[in-house]
């Protein structure tokens, strides 16, 4: 099962990044987390290049393709999603390999709730699938703030595992038959 | 008074756009209202950039410096702001010159609530003044969507008149004297 992490920020420091690294560190087979590393590249998002896309969206669309399921982690920015995730999502409503993406919406930054609520409500107006369970608050901004600290942290490790594991499940009907994949 | 005009579509066909192009086509003495056109070559907003700031975001904090008031007109994308929006506006979180700026929020398209919404939640954190007289919603959407069209049509010359004359009142309380600005 490949999972696809997605931070919306590009500060080399993020938290959200940093969270998505601990992820892809201690995910164990079946589970396989990649970060993807070129939200940064991706053009501003104009419809009229639909036609042809240029080379960094169709590298991310089929890297979306790809993943069996994303994991979605994103700063808030004057009580909005960052600029950098809202981009990207544009980038993917047109795009057919969206359509009921199994997604776990992480929230890095629990008192910051603003930005995560828009985001669900994009995500779910793009038809993604967000799965609750593996869709978590977890209160890391002031004091655990870098990978090594997030991977030595018994707490953050578990709730990181739990989180895979959920979305492990989530994943699973739809790869089993698509019957309760609404 | 120089009204700067964004634009969040990056489409050439765009509503927001023709919405901006008409405006400064209506605008007369002592209002002027230039179209921002760099917002497609801002790069995605990057905190690390800060320490020096690239050259296009040094020419739109420039351009927002120089402007007595903004009219922000953004199209929604599954019911979020556009990224091209959010991202220009990432930009100026930090910027003091976005401080107490009056801002027009229109809004073509009454029926997409939510992208307007979330962009008067986001304006309103940064420190802008919204000047609800000039903040209309217009509905252009489907009958009226080039800039000739709105140029042709009295209803709409009208609505983007009375909008600049309340930009222009909401304007002066700052330039007079700052006691009645917050």
């Amino acid at each position: 099962m490949n999972v696809l992490a997605l931070s919306g920020s590009l500060r080399a420091q993020s938290i959200n990044s940093a969270f998505c690294r601990a992820a892809a560190q201690l995910a164990t087979a079946p589970i396989r987390v990649t970060v993807f590393d070129g939200l940064g590249r991706l053009p501003l998002f104009n419809p009229d290049l639909e036609k042809r896309p240029p080379q960094p969206v169709r590298r991310f669309r089929s890297a979306v393709n790809d993943a069996d399921a994303l994991l979605v982690a994103s700063p808030e920015y004057a009580h909005g999603i960052s600029g950098v995730m809202k981009n990207a999502l544009d980038w993917l409503v047109s795009h057919e390999g969206t359509v009921f993406k199994p997604i776990a919406l992480v929230n890095t930054s629990p008192r910051a709730q603003q930005a995560y609520e828009a985001l669900r409500e994009v995500l779910q107006t793009m038809s993604t699938r967000i799965i609750p369970e593996a869709s978590i608050a977890i209160p890391l901004l002031g004091h655990c703030v870098t990978e090594a600290a997030m991977l030595d942290n018994h707490a953050v490790r578990m709730a990181i595992q739990s989180l895979l594991a959920a979305l492990a499940t989530g994943i699973a009907p739809r790869q089993n038959g698509r019957a309760t994949d609404t």
